[in-house]
């Protein structure tokens, strides 16, 4: 007898679901439902400012599978819908048609609650003007381009410098569009320490992007046409012909909590490591919280690698097969125009929040040889529990073909090692590649020397 | 009272080790000799290629650190000097200038052997001919370059297509030069396996470069001038302005082996973890046979990245501190033009000759997201031990961007990671730098199936 499969959203969490466990289900045995609130489905939303920026030219290919694929592939899609309450008792699901109002019941027999996030919108006065812009949603995006498209845009007002801030400050200025960006915080980029943050202000200040930090954006003045002209922030006035929100998200997780599912501290969907939240009832993406390896915290990480990886794990499990996520430890990449990021593990901050004794070192090294053409400067840090020397942590900040070395720290991390046996690891090297010794590795030895001082001493 | 620390190689691991010792030794307990038989001390041998192509414009740019400079740093450095006996019992090593023929003898409170490799050269008819030139060291490159200034070379052949062959083609194609390879194996790059090898023979074909394998060089054709004219290779004469001789190396360990030390089946003088060959007899770089992490065995790698981490662990050790080398794991790149080639671990032959069961497995995957406009293609293979699935290595071939990642390999074959582990692990991700699922990431899950099947059976 078949068994119905209810997803609640229709991007990478849900969708990857869906098609996971019917994939892996006998003939007949799985119908799944796919209820979505808007127009697409599994799309890249960390793609949008490269839509807008123009790096990606076409809509389309930020789609990587639309609803009607999806049918063909016998999901029973649809768009335009969403779940307004989950009755986990009847385990019904109440339906609503956005465009219609139609309202229905809908049985589950599993369900995957992968409603996603919303961004933060703190009340200001004269949030609802045109021109300002949130980037969560491929609709968003829409607007954006639709909006620079239409008239004159010669200055923008970027409020927050997190990802999503330095991505759409990125995309303005290559459009051309002078572009400053507002941070409450004391450097730009939140994500990593404030010492990296300087080093990303000092880089986007030199690609003629106006950083201004320790000031909130507090309202907008609007004009006559109801559009936004300026962005209040302290005691300046940022006149402002586009507003781009970028303050971060909390998880979607309202409709679960209202149906009595446990809801963590970080404001997520509380899972075990199958992804499920109680019986029968999965949860994935961007609004569940997750358990970090190394502060043993839940936390809530918005980002499409984990919410791919729980799609995957809950069609796994629903199917009848194992799947377990093994948790994360904050890896991340960004780039603002050449200026690449990246960072895992714990900052100083969060780490002394989680308790940890540490030491904090940087280095500075070049992504090849030094004499190789291309080569290019990064910065390291590291951070390193004290005594142990375990590794809790990495940021880079560098230009072109720095970032992804973060990789190597997130594997380390991942392993619990410590910076002492990081020091002679066998990383790749040639002179186009790395400098002999590399990055990873200096950065490693400094750290250790901060553990154990500047010469091991004999054993003997 | 002053103790004397004598080198035997003045560049990367006999310099780093009397640099290391220098600098962490209490004042006035340590005088450091240094007998080196070239011109040149601390340079990159691996950027020769890079010098010949002119990527790098000037010889310099390739010396670390001059004779002078090494002085300056009161380091007694001898040039155009070399060891000819070491006496274990007596603690001298006889010495002779290589100009002048002037013979003394120097004791030694420690000895640090590092004198290098050697070229493998077979005994072919023609070999002393003018225009046929090897690439180790920098004499030689100079060569090179001078003859490729002094007359009209229109025709290359790289005799090898090892990392010297690829990279000694990349500089003649990009000096203008048709150029042909010969290998005797059946696909060229014999440090990856036959599969992953003629990706790299069709990349090398898409750049114009000839590629001639399962076939050896067994002559040189020579002009009344004493010129090279043609390499003969099987029933195939190839017409030769220029050859080059890129056949590999083997360890220059003879003056090791005649003072007693013991050689390891790879010709490599055989140390503690150390680095130490006898009581104050330490070793380390080209001539030593070092610790295969995964197959237990003695293996010669020539690297420069070994070959400095040794000469820290050696400086180190003779300064009173304590450092260990932790062994190998088998990690190279190298690059053709803009096709990146690396590895780490095994090959398939190299884990049926260590005894393993393995399963092998192949993805193809991008750079950065699909739709991003630098998206470039790769190949990544993953072998994985049979029944337990721990990782056992990995191989790219791809184009810019893909080579680096060799290193997320790397650091999970150093942890003992298995296929599995990986699947779910926090890998950075944004559309410039990867795709949502990395490829490292897809790799190992593809070899996870193979181990485990194809979905992950229930325990409940």
């Amino acid at each position: 007898m078949s068994k119905r499969m209810v997803v609640l959203g229709g991007d990478a969490t849900g969708m990857s679901a869906a098609s996971t466990a019917l994939r892996h289900a006998g003939d007949g045995e799985l119908e799944v439902v796919v209820l979505e609130r808007g127009h697409y489905t599994s799309y890249s939303a960390c793609g949008i400012p490269y839509w807008i920026s123009g790096h990606v030219p076409d809509r389309d290919q930020l789609i990587a599978r639309s609803p009607g694929e999806h049918r063909e592939a016998g999901i029973d899609v649809r768009m335009r819908t969403e779940a307004t309450a989950i009755d986990l008792e009847k385990r019904t699901v109440s339906v609503r048609g956005v465009d219609d109002g139609d309202t229905y019941e809908l049985g589950f027999d599993e369900l995957v609650i992968a409603t996603g996030a919303v961004p933060t919108v703190p009340p200001l006065e004269g949030a609802d003007a045109q021109g300002i812009f949130g980037v969560q949603s491929l609709e968003q995006g829409e607007e954006i381009v639709k909006d620079l498209a239409d008239g004159d845009r010669r200055r923008a007002v970027v409020v927050g410098a997190g990802y999503i801030g330095v991505e759409m400050a990125e995309a303005m200025v290559v459009r051309g569009i002078e572009t400053t960006v507002v941070e409450h915080a004391p450097e730009p980029f939140t994500q990593v320490d404030p010492d990296m943050g300087a080093l990303i202000r000092e880089a986007m200040e030199g690609m003629g992007i106006t950083v201004i930090t320790g000031t909130s954006a507090d309202g907008f003045d609007v004009g006559e046409d109801g559009r936004v002209t300026a962005v209040r922030a302290g005691d300046t006035v940022l006149p402002a012909d586009i507003v781009i929100m970028g303050l971060g998200v909390k998880p979607n997780a309202a409709l679960a909590a209202d149906a009595g599912l446990t809801i963590g501290p970080s404001g997520g969907i509380v899972t075990d490591v199958r992804m499920q939240a109680a019986p029968g009832v999965w949860a994935g993406g961007d609004c569940v919280e997750v358990r970090h390896r190394l502060s043993g915290a839940g936390v809530h990480i918005a980002l499409g690698t984990h919410a791919n990886k729980h799609g995957r794990i809950i069609g796994t499990n629903i199917a009848g097969g194992y799947g377990a996520f093994p948790g994360v430890i904050g890896t991340a990449i960004s780039k603002v125009c050449d200026l690449e990021i990246g960072r895992s593990g714990l900052t100083e901050r969060e780490a002394a929040a989680a308790g940890f004794g540490y030491v904090a070192t940087s280095v500075e090294s070049t992504t090849t040889a030094g004499y190789w053409p291309g080569a290019e400067m990064m910065t390291v840090k590291v951070l390193a529990e004290q005594r142990t020397g375990r590794l809790l942590g990495a940021q880079i900040v560098g230009r072109q073909g720095s970032g992804k070395r973060i990789d190597v720290f997130a594997t380390a991390i991942w392993n619990g090692m410590t910076v002492e046996e990081m020091t002679f690891m066998d990383l790749s090297y040639a002179p186009p590649f790395s400098p002999v010794w590399d990055a990873v590795l200096v950065a490693a030895r400094k750290a250790a020397k901060e553990v154990q001082g500047e010469i091991p001493a004999s054993p003997v």
